[in-house]
């Protein structure tokens, strides 16, 4: 018999998040605050479910994928949220990026009511879902992870166990998130000198991605950047925005002076200003570079 | 018979690729300012010289590994310098990291003079050009690159071609320093905000080192950031200064604002107003931002 | 017969201005959350009072000086709030830098109960305070910083007014402490480049103090960089931090990139990683350019 | 009799002063490099030269208002420069804004030619020049400032000594004019931040510029940044990068890192990438902030 797995959050990372799972054969319980979303999916395979708590209800796992703090909290704490209904012992897979500190309390609540919570934000863009090859970060209690890491594998080539404290994954996802915001606005700052140099930007890009910097990082927003297409939107300005401002929330919290994540947060709150909220990060990013040095 | 070679600058990169030219056969001409130096090598496959001058007499190449725009320009130059008696149509092969318009500068000088000036740099720490795994960009004249690959691949592990400009090759080869400095500051940051939240710093960097950011720079330097171990002097904070100052000039001179060098040039600059010259550049990066975040 | 008047916060700056009230002949009903504090006043021209709410009995006016946007809110709705007892009329002056959404929340509260708030942040440093020389700003209703007028001319040389929002006069005061705190690193990073080069930082700082930059800023706080004589701590390093951060998440709100308030920021959480709380701020901001220098 | 002064450069700055020591009674041998600039000053008064040479012949003292280091350098060193004709004791009055190694650099050609170098660099934009009302900063041997004290004064409303050394006074006129540059870019994001919170701007500069900040800095440049009214054009966006890069220059070579000046260089850097040139230098700042922040 088949696995019942509540699942909330059919947006452009989740959606083929929601597809690997019924592809490795889980029954889908699913609810989104936009309905018609859920018509991408195999119906055969799904609920519909027209609240998060419906969603819940008789889930051995119930998987999440939202955009921000305030998303997670309400899903799991408001009237007809995700805690009415969750069965006793059953987990709650929580990928989205948010702050160590929300893990905390989200786990505790959890607790308080019999079920438990996985902190397991993922790195990888839409393409990366799909192709089942995102990394996951876990962190929690041991034999929980070792409930969920088969629904996990489905959807990842790996994952990797930060310890049992709930937020530590989250510490690891908003660094890396800061690693690949520094990544882009240094692959802008190099690109564009050598641009000013007459130095073919791509070529540049190739080396560099295929030998120093040969990652995948280097290699897929090198390319983005140095053609200055931005034209695949993965990861809008808006959430980059919002991590940037939880990385420097986190900054604050521990009284680390992080100057590299000021100036990325400050090219991601003029691309905002500038109303680029929906476009690709790296163009937020990458066009200030390029607008700062007189570039088209 | 052997081809001549002439060698100038045993310094910690240049020792190891005079020991790769020995190896493939080359009869070595070196000039060493500190002559002791030249004790290192075998002495049977080299000619000990008391001047550039002499080390360029009768050679097909000539080789310069040397700390500056300054030193390049002196040792062709000066009344005992190469180009007093480099024979006609032989290549100087000009390994250092110096300005895109020294070199412009010195291939006019060398065509002159009846010779040519390859620009070439190389990326690579010691370790890696005792490996013979340097990579060689090179800019400059078709055929004279054609007549300098075999004895370039005899200490590299791969050549990248940036066409017939002289300065190309030299922008690629700061603009790379530039985000390996970056790099640095950046995997401080976050393996700092990591450890702050309790987080080990080590199992973070292998991760990032292992998946998004598995390329040599973030490997290599994301273990000696993340153990806070500097012990390995590969390359010097003044001589990491020195590329940060050539970067930032080349930023001025293309009016091309580049907000992460004037970061990194700030914490080499802080770590030479500390006395810190001869540490290894990791350190003057890393040790700013765990000093700023009140850490040992 | 004299004015009730509540009065709320004796720290380094509610001091002085409670003894300003008391010579202006108001009758202070005073509470202080370390009631051995009230000590320090008249005891004559003071009730001493057990909790906020009893301070707003029958009041005409409330004066609060708080440290943050929480202490403020509190003060006013928490159980023993002032909101419980302040009488239907009565005006609430709210001393203290906090947020404009933060005292429009107020604002409405304070209607909503039949009472008045007006924003009245204030500048000027203890010894200012004391000497009534405090610049106040205000915004509200017309009527109401007209009735508050006298009351706030007893401790200041000037009332500026910014219109009717509720918000208005606390974005003044936080722009305000930005540009002081602007003026300190700038102070900073000018006089410690003039010792580097051994020109006296003292004479530097009388220079502009006296003549392009003639203003109380920097006079007084030029003579506390130029001397690193950090003793007076009139307003501490933690306080500071606060005001930075509130400044920061104004930037953020408004999508207004600043990235000198990114500066200041980074080297007052600094000090607070140093432990640093207690100091001055000056000190602060100054000794972490010095240092940053290699100086002592 | 009238005492003769050779007078070089009549630019935004340097004409205002030619005026005042014609009128104070000095004969001016004028030089200029476009001669047509001449015909702006009383031809009875002047006499017109066709070189740096002649306009030093014969002359007390030699006047220089020049844009940089080289002009200063070429002006005093070439075929037909001023030592060429000084006469001995002569005074060469740099009143130019340059380097302090460029000034000892003058300093001691001036003396083994038998004349003299007195740096003495002036604060003040053109209209303070016409109104006599500069500010002028010497450093250099104690009779040599008294015997030029008299002309200095015909033209400013005050002389500050920095004592013997060659290079002082350019140290405090740089780390001046890095205060205003600050200064702007400070008052540009405060009053953004305002405008952005529906705050009037130049109420707020109003504000400021008449208590905490009521110097002449903040009048003058706080009310064109507030009123966004760029149009007197004063001194340039490429003069005030060029003071920027020197004053980068002295902190990169006397290690002291400055934050500030990074981020009021890349903004007159980028103005640069923009063809602003001939803009006045408070629109380059206060544009490259509103700009970021999407405002016109």
């Amino acid at each position: 018999m088949k696995t019942k797995v509540g699942f909330i959050g059919l947006g452009n990372l989740g959606t083929p998040i929601a597809q690997n799972l019924i592809e490795a054969g889980y029954l889908l319980q699913v609810y989104n605050r936009t309905a018609s979303k859920l018509d991408q999916l195999d119906q055969d395979a799904i609920t519909r479910c027209a609240s998060p708590a419906e969603s819940a209800e008789g889930a051995a796992f119930i998987v999440t994928v939202l955009s921000d703090d305030n998303a997670v909290r309400e899903i799991a704490t408001k009237d007809d949220g995700i805690l009415k209904t969750l069965p006793e012992g059953a987990i709650h897979i929580s990928l989205s990026t948010i702050l160590p500190e929300t893990a905390k309390e989200l786990d505790a609540l959890h607790r308080d009511a019999g079920s438990y919570y996985l902190t397991s934000p993922v790195f990888g863009r839409p393409e990366a879902a799909a192709a089942k090859k995102l990394w996951v970060c876990v962190s929690g209690s041991e034999d929980i992870k070792a409930a969920a890491k088969s629904l996990l594998e489905s959807t990842s080539q790996g994952i990797i166990d930060f310890g049992e404290e709930a937020g530590a994954a989250n510490v690891v996802k908003l660094a890396g998130n800061f690693m690949i915001q520094a990544s882009m606005e240094m692959m802008a700052e190099a690109y564009t000198l050598a641009e000013k140099y007459k130095v073919d930007r791509t070529k540049v890009a190739d080396f560099f991605g295929s030998t120093l910097f040969n990652s995948p990082i280097f290699k897929n927003y090198g390319k983005m950047i140095a053609e200055k297409d931005y034209s695949q939107v993965g990861f809008t300005t808006q959430l980059g925005y919002k991590d940037a401002r939880l990385i420097f929330n986190m900054s604050q919290q521990s009284h680390t002076p992080m100057p590299f994540i000021t100036v990325v947060h400050n090219r991601l709150l003029s691309a905002l200003a500038k109303g680029w909220n929906e476009r690709d990060w790296s163009e937020a990013i990458s066009r200030g570079v390029t607008d700062d040095a007189g570039l088209g």
